[in-house]
């Protein structure tokens, strides 16, 4: 038999859909969302967000696998723990993503604050006026994307439902996707200068801290909107409240940070050019993450390789 | 040689357009914004938007062909000269649409009100806080058409970009594209009550006329948002407002209305569910009406039937 510890701040749900599937031969040996409560001694094959796991492998002697549930395994990747199996979870954010990112082209291309603005409650008392405000269309329009993997891949299909060009870049400028273009590192200013629209997706690796710094920033165009739904390492953060104040660049849509939550007084909050989003671009749903864990414990039974393991070295 | 006489709010742009095109036997008769200045006995080759075209063409004794800039014809299908040959745009406004029913299908399903409130100055100055709204998916849900024509075709690839089911409705429930299923406007309840969105499309003709009436309305899931960007006459108003204001469905959003522009006092305006977008769902653009023009223009030298011709007692 093989033992399962699942701790998860969605504990039961994973619990409850395990316990619908069954997998065969697969004992689930505590269910919890309090690291202080698992019993270390016993864990082998643990169900856990990367934060959560963190703070208790170290006490894990037995631990072989750990299938992670969020797509940020940098607690795990930067820790000095590295003897087990860490699998991530891809192929799941993809969709969501995908919508993600539409909202917030949409939204800005078709100018919507202008239609329906943020204004006190005495000025919503006034008439309002038939004055309509201009729109604009993604039709033509460039979507850059930082960091072209799977997860972007999946924005390919997007830019095609609304006749934008879509560039890629990646450390090496390759891809096996169908992006209409691939740049590398290297070509990092060439590319800023074509994005229209900039979704980052970058992993957090050291090759990607403070990837958009001024000099990057410096370089696009003044109507671009910057997405970042990848890891909050990638932005040099005074350098963008810098860009967005001299008008480099027209907004900024922010879904991850350096430190997470937000603290109450950090600058990005009340900035009118920063939209926060509070790191829900792409939830795991715990139905689509058992998924991926029934497919790997199979393996793992069959003594297979695991799918998604992360190389600690390369850190992703 | 044909003369042509163009009387529109973008005159001077489609005359330059059409001086680069240059087509075969075209002189450009007259350029004009206003209806008031058209020299209507030399009028026999029209390109207008309806609403201008109608306070001229009782006076146009020689009118042979017009073609209109706008996909609103009803004032020139209501109108009693029918004695010459009306053309539409089509073709052209199905891409534009797309964007601006997914901008609403997202802003509503990523609740992103709920990040970004609409709060007055004072409320601005305060620390903000990281509390997470619930986000949802559109993936699953079901899109409704009301008006299964053309340029609800075009909803079928956003519909399969974001994993929706998509449903239409017409007189006769049958359609040459791709929708999940069809519905008769006999079978118009148990359309309505699929919908998580529903967006209408419906053109202005006697038989849509407040076609979404309170019958209509109380079928529909409390948590569906209207789209009209169709025609105005489609929607019962008061029925409308009381099915809001009683939650039967969770917001409207109106491009199109029965007096345009809205009056600076109708209710719409300040209802809390109701966001209006002013008539800018599907601008025409003047140079794909060009396009339009030119193709039948060409047919119209060579004595082939016009594309996209008008029937008066069909109205569509």
């Amino acid at each position: 038999m093989n033992h399962l510890t699942i701790l998860s701040r969605d504990a039961q749900t994973y619990a409850t859909l395990l316990g619908d599937l069954s997998p065969t031969g697969l004992v689930v040996e505590q269910v919890t969302d309090n690291p202080a409560d698992v019993r270390v001694d016993q864990v082998s094959m643990l169900l856990s967000e990367p934060d959560l796991a963190a703070q208790i492998i170290q006490d894990c002697p037995r631990l072989q696998w750990l299938q992670s549930t969020w797509a940020g395994n940098a607690p795990l990747i930067k820790h000095s723990k590295t003897d087990y199996t860490l699998t991530a979870v891809k192929g799941i954010f993809g969709r969501t993503m995908r919508e993600y990112v539409a909202t917030y082209l949409l939204h800005f291309s078709r100018n919507v604050d202008a239609f329906h603005p943020r204004v006190d409650s005495r000025q919503r008392a006034k008439p309002m006026q038939w004055r309509p405000p201009a729109v604009s269309t993604l039709r033509g329009k460039c979507l850059g994307v930082l960091g072209a993997g799977d997860i972007a891949a999946n924005l390919i299909e997007l830019a095609k439902c609304f006749d934008m060009r879509i560039i890629g870049l990646n450390r090496r400028g390759e891809s096996e996707h169908a992006f209409d273009a691939m740049y590398s590192a290297q070509q990092a200013q060439d590319f800023a200068q074509q994005c229209d629209y900039l979704v980052c997706l970058l992993p957090d690796t050291p090759a990607t801290t403070h990837f958009i710094n001024g000099a990057f920033l410096s370089q696009l165009k003044h109507h671009c909107v910057l997405i970042n739904a990848g890891r909050g390492n990638s932005i040099e953060q005074q350098a963008l409240l810098d860009a967005l104040n001299r008008g480099q660049l027209s907004a900024a849509v922010l879904d991850v940070f350096e430190t997470e939550p937000l603290p109450e007084h950090h600058p990005f909050w009340q900035h009118d050019k920063i939209w926060i989003t509070q790191h829900t671009a792409a939830i795991s749903n715990p139905a689509d993450v058992i998924q991926v864990f029934c497919e790997n414990y199979q393996r793992w039974q069959q003594q297979e390789s695991l799918l998604h393991q992360i190389d600690f070295e390369q850190g992703y």
